[in-house]
């Protein structure tokens, strides 16, 4: 079973970038975290981080077939990028939303996400354990979805 | 540390409700869940539903002092009520909220919800194990609470 | 064939409630018409009334494998109400949706009703002989069905 | 006591129009049974067809005198027709709009009628049989009307 | 005269909940001021709390007959029960609707009463006075119609 | 210099039609001022009226070359109709709009008119009457683009 | 019969300020056509132009029992003048509302007049001449009250 | 201890204004009440009344250092005037905001106040007696603000 | 293969009307363009216009088993008729919608089409050649339905 | 002639990607059938894909004085992305907006176009044929400019 | 070269008003950089600050042939004046707006500017110095406009 | 002293793109005039341009410690990227916003900006000259916090 780790733009400033709203972790650790907890269900986690909608776009694009499922903290982008929705929907892979801080504690337009529809779960306000949690929630649905396969 | 597991109107029938939306495991399967995973972690869950919203309310009104925490499934009262969002300030407790559900694929009214900026996380479409997955989640937040206090 | 038929809030003041919108009959009156007009059509109803959403999703709950079909007036619940179009949606029992009166001409919040949607049909602004066209519907309804099924 | 049964745009296409919306009546068949239901309350009742908004706004202008009541079913034209509106007003004659489909079911433009505040009441989503009970609502109306007159 | 003072969802937990919004008084506190209000003013008021708003509506129903006036803080209600504005509207009794804290320094839902428009008037933002005022101004608007009357 | 008076959908009905509205006068006494005007300043004036927007629509399609400009009522398809706005900017004469009642006194969806940016200007709630000076303001705002021309 | 003709701000500057839309005729001009209109008409206008708000509520408010009616080109602030609104209702003199340029054609915020429901009427788009239509139209509106009267 | 007693556009007019909405009291009593309480209470009150936004705002300007509450009601420019909004802000001075009327049962855009956030409380629907309540309501909260000092 | 080419209202007057949007060419043009083409690629195009929004509905009510496929400028009726969009609908036929002007840049009201969903495609921008462009695409569309078939 | 042909992001999966949206062709069809039409009809076209909306938005801008026109497909850029509608803009140059599905039939937000107003022409709904027929009447575009240039 | 610095209302309290928002310079120091700034660049500016709209109004009609140009701080009218933004339309002088504070940081009405968009330019969130930007950027454009001229 | 100047997509256009809305200098004359102005004040600036919405992210992202403030000119990505937003508050850097043009005049999608809120100032409408304003006030800016520091 092998999972793609995504990260969005401003996600390689964890750690210096607002504290108090985004914890004082880096990108570092969540990726750490989140490998170290797909191996401990058995699974391979691997990690990419980027500024740029295109790229992420293009990763999930060349997904198929290599992964399993999706952990995505789409960021700013969740709020913007029909790109990174029709991506998702054209992989065809399970993927689960994750977001650092509670959303729904912020500005109006982070209430709307493009990406959440085309995913199996979302979860949020977690701090850097909701990786954990995420990665967790996408092997538990894989293996429901092989036994009723 | 003692957790207090809130469910909400309409989940008494989960397994005959809709199970292409809600899944075929039962209410009692959700509670035995939940307080199974608490164990897990050290702590203890107490478990309640109602259809009546106001009963809710009075439940978290007497929670304080009493647990830690809550875990809550507002159901329908999530796009809804005030009065639930009121009362889970009030009490001043660490909060999850979960849905069962991606009520971010169903309708417009669905994307509301009036509790979640008043709890520290949220997470959905998990299914019955989204259940379990707050509960760690909300004992992880406890424990980090009290290492920085 | 029998058939359940629930009033909402404030109904219990039928008659002394602004008769120029709502009539001078009773809920009495209601009840009485709605059976007897079941029991022409050769079905039996039972009458409920409740102030209370959550006994009214309790009772709609309660309600499968005992009763064909819902005869509804969620009256203000109509409109705010989430709740009880889970529990018609839950129910998957064949409803129909009464006004006594014509909420097409009132305030515009009345415009929209959650429960509508779960309903086969809905009917408004005949008075105390809505609930009479109503039952006569939904038996006409159950029929037609028994006859396809 | 004289009936005008009006129906509106497409209806003359009942039976091969969509049926899993529509149902597999045709437009003879409901005025057949408004007609019929009519003389079993020993009324009257003409039926009238168009798919033009202004001859069914002309119909309506000239019924007062000749009619007591009206069923109008205005299809398309019931959210989109200020005209039809004004022709009802205008008329002063009680009015029952009918629809074959429940429209809260459907698009979002279908929730808005321009013509349901001008008439006594609405029925919709109980098919052919829609027409037999606006029919003996109407004339129930009109009793009624009569003896408190 | 006799005067029904009804506090909503929330409030019995005033002088614990939120103090730097709700202030350090209890609803004990509030019951006590209001009643003792009415005396001076030669008039006598029955207190009553309920988290319910079917509970709020049935006694708002069987009210009339029994109180002169009612004073009322829906709390949570005020901004999404249609069922607590009916019930004011049914009993045909002047009401005055009272908040503690100044709604309109908090979120834009608190900005809509759905309650205010079937009162005589409503004032906010005096903390535990409010409900002296409230008093006096509705025995003050009682005094006035009965030399009207 | 010839003008063509035009009146929409229900005002064949004027003098029946709801008398508080619209006034006691009739379709013919509106054409016999509008003519009697227009003759006072030395122009002739056709009248037509038809419950058919696309009779309208026909009707101005026609005009341009045979009439100098227009003077329009357009009743209830002032708010619906983008095709007798297309119909008046078609035909490049000028129009006049003119309304019995004041439309801003009425409800919200006749405050929209599709047809008034494509007039000269418009005039409302002066009754019978307007449509004298809807003639006037018409053929002194032609001889001002003669002198100007 | 007395008049008193207002204009609001801006209109001082007629004739140099944006001809294109408002034309080479100046305040002296407009307010010398509108007295020699009511003098043809047997009545007698006074005017008053004035960009301060609140000077032209204090003549409106000046107005009762002084004059018989009002025409008044609010300008600017018929878009955002609740004062003028309540003054015109408060005055209870016929009003008629005048506009140079159509209003219709420009910017949306254009399309909304607070003062237009307290008046009798309303015209626009006729330049210079429509104060000339508006005094004539009051003027008639006041004979028809008094042959009523 | 000083308060300013302020009233906005055309409450001039009071007695002879629309007496079905805001009562037959003049002005003068309106004073003459504030006057009175706030002696009862061992306070001086000062009036003052505009038709002038500008003249309203630089009042205010003023008030610091020589009052030490406001009473006012903006009226009209309580839906429109952030300058007034601004002004209150910027003289950090404790104000109750009143109106006459229920402002809840008018137009929308009545529900609107730029005002009552920068403001202690609010009161309405209370008719001149609301003057004596909100005189009444400031000074308990300026004894309170002192012995809390 | 038989085609059915319809053009809804002011059509009639293109090359006279506003050419700097519409062209030069007239409806002839239009019509001898659409059956050429249909011609070149072996299929037949009849061709009919209106203005009448009915008579449009008709048209497409009766082409059911007469013709293969529609193309469809419905004008201003495109923004406007609920009507058209059901008789598509009901008919079952591939249509395609064309339209001469690019309405993306005009007005806001232009940019819906109530008719596009119900379409197979649309295409708008190409002046006269548009429906060259349109009858080919829906022979290509009809020939590929056919292979599939 | 040169024209540019442009693919927005995630068409690089087309055969894959939800083939009963948007066929089984592949970006290599694609490209391959423009240039092939260009090439019919005497020019040649280049083809240019990319995830990275800045990437197209540079092509874009390094098109002028290089080709004479584009076809472009946003994909998901369509309805997010103010800087492909700058580029366009800037180029100057004549484009032509096409789209596989129809989007009218899909989500709300696909029915925006930010490029769309600055193309000449748009067509949605033909699969991979639409894009023969865009390059078919962008040249058609360009040789009427140049007969007319 | 003569410019007019014009401040609206509660400018004049600036320094004791909410020296958080707006620093704690008065309007003296305004109109003296302003003046000094203006001087550095060979030009001439007189101050104005009034706290009523007309004023302002009225001062901007008046300046025509007497200023080159106008600095304005319309404050709280900013976000409500028509009546500013027609004058300065009428003035037809180049104008620049500024603000103190950066207003996209505060209240959503303050996001709306009546007043920029008949500028030439507008600034925010320098401060006091602002106004010596706004001096220079002003002046630089006529010297623009003059070269150009 | 150092500061970053940034420029978003389809500047390095400038001088060839719409010289109408956006002047006929060049990127080369905006970075000149940035870096000339910075010198005058004893800084120094580098400058970047990037189509790419992901590349100024990471420019800015990396910016924290090199540089001492940013001058942004985000073009069309002021109104749709979050991203940018996210980026500017991570950064902690103050930021002064530009645009050449006035946006005020423009779509009304360009009215919002996500990323003014996080910058000290705006400021727009002042063309090649606005960025030696922004330079100018930038260095104020960080001047006066120096002292304050």
């Amino acid at each position: 079973m092998r999972l793609l780790i995504l990260n969005g733009p401003n996600l390689r400033l964890l750690g210096t970038r607002e504290p108090e709203i985004y914890g004082a972790f880096t990108l570092a650790d969540v990726e750490a975290l989140a490998c170290k907890t797909a191996e401990q269900f058995g699974a391979k986690a691997d990690c990419f981080q980027s500024d740029i909608e295109g790229e992420l776009v293009a990763r999930i694009g060349a997904a198929r077939g290599v992964y399993d499922g999706i952990v995505i903290n789409p960021a700013a982008y969740t709020h913007t990028s029909v790109a990174l929705r029709d991506a998702l929907a054209a992989s065809a892979l399970p993927a689960i939303e994750v977001h650092i801080s509670n959303t729904h504690r912020r500005e109006a337009f982070r209430q709307v996400s493009y990406t959440a529809p085309m995913c199996v779960g979302q979860l949020m306000g977690f701090g850097l354990y909701g990786y954990a949690l995420a990665v967790e929630g996408l092997i538990h649905y894989l293996n429901s979805e092989r036994k009723r396969g």
